[in-house]
């Protein structure tokens, strides 16, 4: 019999997927350069030729039978061996090839990452503001995920409520920084303190939480940020992480989780993940990506053009008048709306053909996201239409009285 | 805490691995040509040029903001589209690009059909000799596989035994063909009265009895085989196809979910399966390889050199006295042992180098699977060692005396 559980799934549509198929619907009536659609958050700026060209290299030079063959079961050496000794010269850490799974993107580590170190029925705690697809990536898992509000002051980790959820029934708590949607990165006390209650409560409970770091923007950190390697401070740390974002190639499905050499059971980790990937139909990333991201692991995109963004954004928003935390990376922003409802407010803002997605689907109601993820040109042509808006519509807050 | 079901998984390591493993360690001794490796199910013939081709040319020719792009949450629309064309045209059906759904390979494309048709707890039955990972990939949706003894005089299915074992819990009865590791193909008559045997029992049970098909090799089919397209005859059939063997990709990842358009709920199955990827972590197959293989899907490698080779060996074999179902198609024979144990049968031949596969972990203990996946060159050195081997170790036999 179908399997009612997916089916019921059906019904619930992302609220991010129906703002951007209103944005491209309306793009063809009006032209899409006039919709300012700030909903999704994909890369705007191409792959690097270096890594088209080593992929086109491959295809000339190598031997189509190895090329295209079987990976091993844990993966392509070569890849494991880069992102070891990338990770190594940049983080200062010891990883060796065998602490590294590749994955099909940060879904598929996250997906591995849980299952290793969970057991169906354990609780997973996660921050507000969140990534909402942590809903079904973990609930498929069969662990539980449970969702500490926000520190909306600041977006960093709000520790009064996390150690009031961090219970008995927690294995493994899932972090995602710099976050999606806020933009902030966990800093340097932020981490301290989190690896602090971590070590504490895992003595209290007899029992290991590990800690499931979320990192695909990693490498978008704007100026005089603190964004420290999370793995340094807390050593039962898997990191999870994807090039989607750093090489812009998010429909190449290429990540993978670092294992802290230093973590329980670390030597097993990466095998048991082989064994997760049979049950799920994972069975390793193609063996050309892996062999061509190998060879450029360590370069990005273009990403400068995120920091630019995010500038005009922040200056625009805080002259007029909104609240904003500054963002220490990532392509989003989250403000705080003008009104109490931010679904209220995201829809008055479509009138004026801005696509902002409301806080309420991150766990954070009241605030909105911009993801600035799009040509400079056109942010710039939307700051005019944003003050004519808030001006238009929250008249008070434009003129200072808010 | 670590899972434990995962960790307890990592001692029990598979025959085959293990076989090909000591195929690598012999071959570093002695040279691995004078190996005669019959362990690992590889393809041996490269990919097609134009697959080659068509990758090079999306690499120097596309933007990479779309080549490399995001697909769709439910596929690429060129390669389903595609898909359902080539199918369509082949095999008479009627599929559109919603009836497909891209996946990970083989495995991929089981993780989701399993998971959409049956509710954990189900019963899935299969029938012997099949492929081994059965046993974890179905065990990881939560389904219980139960394997249907062979009918090991032509490797059909034994229908005694099947409706037997086919009650109220089955709910997806999954088939292999042509068959991994007998090489036989399921005949018209086969599939005629299973599709009856399934009505009947879906109509007796108030339930729809799903039929799961796992087809890699569905391409490599020989001369005078009767080997019909399964979904033909049952509607509620979800055929699962990884392009691995066919244009030798293994390493790719690249296959398919196709619901028959007559299937029950065949209009949700492929949404549903969007959703099962969330959890899995499965998030549609590289974009690049779709775009490729979309190109390329009605091609195949040079498939030939398979029957060259199944050819020798059958030959061989039943000169010297082996009872052996000639194979319809695959890279595979599975002849009967000369001894009770293929174990022991096995073992001896090894002191021969010759790498055969004990049948016991197919399900079928008493014979064992040789993959002719290798040079003709080869199998023809491999022959008169072969001879040599039954020659040896079992005088009867090879004098006609059993």
């Amino acid at each position: 019999m179908i399997n009612q559980e997916y089916k019921s799934m059906l019904s619930g549509k992302s609220v991010i997927r129906q703002l951007s198929e209103y944005a491209i619907a309306r793009g063809k009536k009006i032209g899409y350069e006039n919709v300012f659609d700030f909903s999704l958050g994909n890369p705007s700026v191409p792959a690097p030729q270096s890594l088209t060209d080593t992929m086109i290299r491959l295809l000339q030079e190598k031997d189509p039978m190895e090329l295209h063959g079987y990976s091993p079961s844990l993966g392509n050496p070569v890849y494991k061996e880069k992102i070891a000794a990338s990770l190594n010269r940049r983080f200062q850490m010891n990883y060796t090839a065998a602490h590294i799974f590749p994955t099909t993107g940060a879904a598929g580590a996250l997906a591995h990452a849980v299952r290793a170190v969970t057991t169906p029925g354990d609780e997973v705690l996660t921050f507000a503001p969140f990534f909402p697809e942590y809903g079904p990536y973990i609930s498929g898992t069969g662990a539980q995920l449970k969702v500490v509000p926000a520190d909306t002051r600041t977006f960093q980790i709000n520790f009064d409520e996390f150690e009031k959820m961090l219970t008995q029934n927690v294995t493994a708590v899932l972090i995602n920084t710099p976050n999606n949607p806020s933009g902030i990165a966990y800093s340097t006390e932020t981490l301290r303190k989190l690896a602090q209650i971590l070590k504490d409560k895992s003595a209290a409970f007899g029992h290991t939480i590990f800690l499931i770091s979320d990192e695909p923007y990693r490498e978008i950190i704007f100026k005089g940020a603190d964004a420290p390697y999370v793995s340094k401070f807390y050593a039962n740390t898997l990191s999870c992480y994807s090039f989607s974002k750093s090489l812009s190639l998010p429909g190449e499905r290429i990540g993978y989780v670092a294992v802290n050499p230093a973590c329980e059971d670390a030597e097993i980790i990466v095998p048991m993940c082989g064994q997760i990937s049979r049950g799920t139909g994972h069975n390793c990333p193609p063996s050309i990506i892996q062999l061509a991201v190998a060879e450029v692991c360590d370069e990005t995109a273009d990403l400068s053009v995120y920091e630019t963004n995010m500038n005009l954004i922040y200056d625009t928003l805080t002259d007029l008048g909104f609240t904003c935390v500054k963002p220490g990376g990532t392509f989003y922003i989250f403000p705080k709306a003008l009104e109490e409802s931010s679904v209220s407010f995201c829809n008055k803002a479509r009138d004026y053909d801005l696509i902002l997605v409301p806080g309420d689907s991150f766990g954070a109601p009241g605030f909105f996201r911009m993801a600035y993820c799009i040509d400079t040109e056109k942010v710039q042509r939307a700051m005019p239409r944003l003050r004519q808006f808030v001006r238009e519509i929250y008249p008070d807050v434009a003129n200072g009285k808010v």
